[in-house]
């Protein structure tokens, strides 16, 4: 546990950067045959055979001694339970989350509107909630009742009517921390499922499952298989890779604290990802000796070494300016920006599932209490897609109302693009509404 | 072509309606084993080998007699080109379609936000377009220059910087159309390559095609299949099915208008859905009467005579309540009000891709010119999804700027938190920015 950590040092000076790079940031999840057969075969039971089929596998898999379906809901007097059992220091700090979340997330609800034209043609877009959403939370070690906040208060505050849970209890575990989460997120449902099969109760519904419209949260790769799958019949949320961390410093951050930030996101998982990109040469020494000196403190010593030996570096760059563009190529989850003034480079960032400024925001204040959400786009999706929010629970539908006269002119126009694509019926409709 | 036309009858009445129901919308697309196998090998050879893989799968799978990657590639001046090979008539309406589109989208962008907090914190949301957008429009019959304004328009409002567009030229076939729809709609760069060779090109970039974050547009199986294999490696959109509509109607709308605008639906194709919805069961006789005189005047007279036997409907309800509660379980991608004061019924409406109100308002207006996307979510992923948007062009990224007492003060939560998920150097990070 003593010897030095193998970062891996790398210069954006190199010729060859841009390749040490690709490979560094290399990822592809792979859901092997044997993994999509019974995946398949699962949901194809639980579409079959219902409760039957849910009570048959979480015998099978989470080693729960259940004979009925009953025996797989928790009502809502438990979750309550829940938070009599947990310190009231716990019960505090997950109510002042809560409130954060849902007081950031309320900015995001997204409102109807119309505009009327000159002729009287009305035109909008009416935003409505979906009516019930499904939250996946993991059993066993990655059972966050942070998660529960993060996905069930931007869906509750969407106006979401029904939040149903499913959480694993392998061999009868419960996290009475999660169920309290669930209670103080407003979780209208809980059923003790975990897996494919939850996920395609979720999807299809069974005799006491009720089918929702989006399942949302994190999973094994039995779950995130099942959700590939099922995606289409329901709405799902991103598909998560490893967390990753890339934290850009100019170099006066005191290290341990940008040790410990790049700890506290290698200590999820073997595969996850931390980069430190600075200027300053021995200031990536400096964090370097202050890994080393740390890591043997940490409970998860062992994780967040072979996270950072096999996926984490520390990158040298000539400027903050050369650093930006790194972070843009890199597209990261969480970056931090631990530099003086830091706002002047966030009009730069093009790509970041979340942005933190300044050295007092270490990440670990945004995934739990911060206000905005901690699932966020991983793996460079920040290209292109969002942290979960509000608009992930609401969805649009466009608004028509042609007056006489409106549908009279657009008639004309759509009259002749139709013919055009040979969509003779289209044109005739659209002539119907033209005014002699 | 002068038998009546086996259009199916139910009523909401039957107390077998609701498995009816069930069975006249069920649809499922699968791509089977030996397309998914195909469309594997394809994106493989071209992450592999390139231009050189596109220049031979072009000729192929679309007979075209190309030797190089630059005979795949039109220059912006052949899409001016093409906006003097079409009408004047046509270009008129084009560009009246492109302006009121893109009217109406310029309402949809999004902006970034942020709060002030007492202790200083400061929270928000960045909000970014992506960088580079992809089209892909289909060749042959189902090449539709109304497709490009209602996927481009909609990237080039949000910002995008670059839309790069791909449309297959089986046979050297080029529509003047389409190009000068991609002219009008800003499209900055069209390659002529299509098929799950085209969206591989996108998803992962070649020597000559650039690598896009997102890919949008309708496609055949392969381009379907392919979409679902590379997204994450980029984006898409949703994965379409048959196109449908559904029409409610108090029967005071004339008959043959309403026969044409669900012939405008079933001209799509075989597997296309048109449906009407009336409490007037005469009213249902009258539009039947109508289909079977008007249906032999249609070019497509026998694709919407096998699309209305195959998948169409004529429904009694008990009332105009009634008829709503049917649209809600169906979540049209297009719904027809076409009743007396269609906007009391409105907020009713908890599940349609647009909603076209009164009795001038044809979906074909919709389609091509009115304004609102018709690029909608089908086969009742209205449920959960929304038209295609700006905000699907745009992207967010949560803020988060510490002022060092917010820190403080949120440090307290997140360690207790953090402490009990175990997660310890979560824990330490944020006690490190606690002020003692």
């Amino acid at each position: 546990m003593t010897r030095p950590t193998a970062i891996r040092r790398l210069n954006a000076a190199d010729p060859q950067f841009a390749r040490h790079l690709d490979h560094l940031l290399s990822w592809e999840s792979v859901s092997d045959e044997a993994v999509n057969q019974r995946v398949l075969d699962i949901i194809a039971a639980v579409r079959e055979r219902g409760d039957e089929a849910l009570v048959e596998f979480t015998k099978r898999f989470d080693g729960l001694d259940v004979a009925r379906m009953a025996d797989l809901i928790l009502p809502r007097e438990r979750l309550e339970l829940a938070l009599t059992r947990i310190s009231p220091e716990q019960r505090q700090a997950l109510e002042s989350a809560a409130a954060r979340v849902r007081s950031y997330h309320e900015k995001q609800k997204q409102d109807s509107w119309r505009y009327t034209e000159a002729d009287g043609t009305v035109l909008g877009q009416q935003v409505m909630p979906l009516d019930r959403a499904g939250l996946y939370v993991p059993g066993g070690k990655a059972s966050y009742p942070s998660s529960v906040l993060m996905n069930a208060i931007p869906a509750k505050v969407a106006g979401v009517a029904e939040v149903v849970m499913v959480v694993p209890t392998p061999r009868g575990e419960v996290n009475e921390l999660v169920l309290a989460a669930a209670a103080i997120a407003g979780v209208d449902r809980v059923f003790t499922l975990g897996g494919a099969q939850a996920v395609a109760a979720l999807a299809y519904g069974t005799q006491s499952v009720p089918q929702v419209d989006k399942i949302v949260g994190p999973g094994n790769i039995y779950v995130a298989t099942a959700k590939r799958h099922v995606f289409g019949q329901v709405g799902i949320d991103m598909i998560a890779g490893p967390s990753e961390i890339l934290v850009v410093c100019d170099g006066q951050t005191d290290p341990d604290w940008i040790a410990m930030d790049l700890f506290s996101q290698a200590e999820h998982d073997e595969d996850a990802q931390s980069i430190l990109v600075s200027p300053d040469a021995a200031f990536l020494d400096r964090v370097a000796a202050s890994i080393d000196r740390l890591l043997p403190t940490l409970e998860r010593a062992e994780i967040i070494r072979t996270s950072l030996e096999a996926r984490g570096a520390l990158i040298q760059v000539a400027d903050l300016e050369q650093a930006i563009t790194v972070a843009n190529r890199i597209a990261p989850e969480h970056l931090e920006l631990s530099v003086a003034e830091p706002e002047q480079w966030l009009p730069r960032i093009r790509h970041a599932g979340a942005i933190f400024l300044g050295r007092y925001t270490a990440e670990a204040l945004g995934d739990y209490c911060a206000g905005p959400n901690h699932v966020l786009p991983t793996s460079g999706t920040a290209r292109f897609s969002s942290p979960l929010g509000v608009y992930d629970f609401q969805k649009r539908s466009s608004i028509i109302f042609c007056s006489a006269e409106g549908a009279s002119a657009l008639g004309h126009t759509a009259s002749v693009l139709a013919r055009g694509e040979s969509l003779t019926a289209h044109a005739r409709s659209a002539e119907y509404r033209i005014k002699d």
